[in-house]
């Protein structure tokens, strides 16, 4: 028998219906075989919130202005936001990385110092950041992820925080499966109608004005967020580390898309977490063959889903663990 | 003010976008009511398995044999089963009740002694339990959960174990809402399409041989599962001593609409944890107007739903007392 077959019959022979406990039995085989161990453990599960700022986000494309960005992140380090509540609750470690936010914080044990500048550039007249800058996004996450890593995670969340970012993964969405911006573009943190056709006018001038790029560091390059550039190079560090990567919302997806056509193996180790009520997120994840675990109306990003879900990933582990065969229960099998 | 708005106010000022956190707000406004405070808790969360047998389970309408549901009983007890894995996990207190297995067990710490008989009179024939059996089985599980409320818990699942028993919930859910049976029928915990015929031509010749009933008690008593009485009347009674209700698949829900067509204002009170892969379960939940937190394509019962759910509802209690306001965390509003 194959390792794969070995674990399958360790799943099908739990007292339980055959493939009766759904998505929480695949849960099962896809850690299994990312770790290689008909019992596999999660260890120091660890959610890392990139920050930064968008150019974009003062031609008017959120619902909130981009001091928020900053603010949120303060509240993050006070241990005020949703994602703390919901990590402190799973014993989840959080972590929040100043990828570049329009701020100068004090220092602070839980900050991570990775600025590639005091916001992008506003892609309607340039590119959101150098190429110099994606690198620096790039390498400096990598780092951040191996030394989550060496200190013995193998399970991490990736979360976001940067007013206006919907808009950039609308972008790479768009850009990446060559999609018109209208099917990738939403209402985000709760723009109005008219605020919504005047998002997708600016975005669609945006595209435009770049023309067509189907390079994926290219795209990622010209319609930014410093914060979805370090998520894409920590996931792509997650998977050559072979953690297993638990994928937020509209935005985490976005950077997933980018380290997916950079990596293609990389899809083996995520774990979709939930799907967003942001309108193109359950399409971008079609697009991926992919399907998400929770489906809560959530719209928050910072990582959220990740963190509501990690108890579902835990109870797939369990359930291999802990839980009984027909022979060992002496349950009559069909 | 009046305390829902106030209630709801708290929840619009946390630190997220307007309604963001979607059904985690919805959970929060929902218990809050049901507690009537803006700080609400959750204690000693109990969930409680009763497993019945059913003269159905002879005539092959399931793919597991009657046996099965003994042995499973036996599983719970040693803490084998999914169930155990998934409350263990949350701290969920168990416990096991004997509402009419076809089996005697010895005496066990966590096996509560509710026995109405040795499985159901086959519906095929007779009526599933006399009216004696069905005051019995309402009386007992009310007595068994008011004694959980004043251990001082204040939610509470159901879950089920009984071979045959989506038959039952089946028969129920197509007299309730005057369905054909052919809506109301899955393939249970395996069936194949042969197999599957058959029993929607035994459920179709059992309605017509009891004529058109529409009390709801008189439907209980007809089509029975002694588990799936008791299960209604701790429904009951949880309503009664205001408690979080978390209701499972699609047998927990049939017991649900027995008590929601006694006592509607039940429904105030219920959380519906997951939308089984049963192919009835989703249609029974819009016909009471109802959506699920979790569709994970469970079909197992025992109360799992209900399980895996538990971490979203704590969620939505952490958010309401521990998440920051826009003031407190100094965050520009909108």
């Amino acid at each position: 028998m194959t390792f794969e077959q070995q674990l399958q019959q360790k799943i099908d022979l739990k007292t339980k219906p055959l493939g009766a406990l759904g998505w929480i039995e695949k849960l099962a085989y896809k850690i299994g075989s990312v770790q290689q161990t008909l019992s596999p453990q999660l260890k120091n599960p660890t959610l890392v919130v990139f920050a930064g700022d968008h150019g974009i986000a003062k031609s008017g494309v959120s619902a909130y202005p981009p001091e928020v960005t900053f603010q949120m992140v303060s509240n993050f380090l006070q241990e005020g936001a949703a994602i703390n509540v919901f990590c402190k609750q799973h014993q989840i470690a959080i972590k929040i990385v100043d990828s570049g936010v329009n701020f100068d914080f004090e220092p602070h044990p839980k900050l991570i110092h990775a600025k590639a500048g005091y916001g992008t550039q506003n892609y309607l007249e340039n590119p959101a950041m150098t190429g110099d800058q994606l690198e620096f996004c790039l390498e400096k996450s990598k780092g951040i992820v191996n030394e989550i890593a060496a200190s013995g995670s193998n399970i991490i969340g990736f979360g976001e925080m940067g007013i206006g970012n919907t808009s950039s993964a609308s972008m790479i969405m768009s850009s990446l499966f060559d999609l018109p911006i209208a099917q990738c573009v939403g209402k985000g943190t709760g723009l109005t109608a008219e605020q919504l056709e005047k998002k997708v006018e600016l975005l669609t001038t945006a595209k435009e004005k770049h023309g067509k790029i189907t390079d994926p560091k290219i795209i990622l390059q010209t319609f930014g967020g410093f914060e979805v550039a370090q998520m894409c190079g920590g996931m792509l560090a997650a998977f050559e580390q072979n953690m297993l990567l638990m994928i937020d919302g509209f935005i985490a997806t976005a950077a997933l898309a980018i380290a997916r056509a950079i990596n293609p193996k990389i899809m083996e180790n995520c774990i979709f977490c939930h799907v967003s009520d942001e309108s193109g997120h359950k399409p971008f994840l079609e697009l991926m063959g992919e399907k998400a675990l929770l489906d809560l109306n959530l719209r928050v990003g910072e990582g959220t889903g990740c963190a509501l879900a990690y108890p579902l990933i835990q109870s797939a582990v369990n359930f291999l663990n802990e839980m009984a065969s027909f022979e060992s229960a002496q349950v009559s099998n069909k």
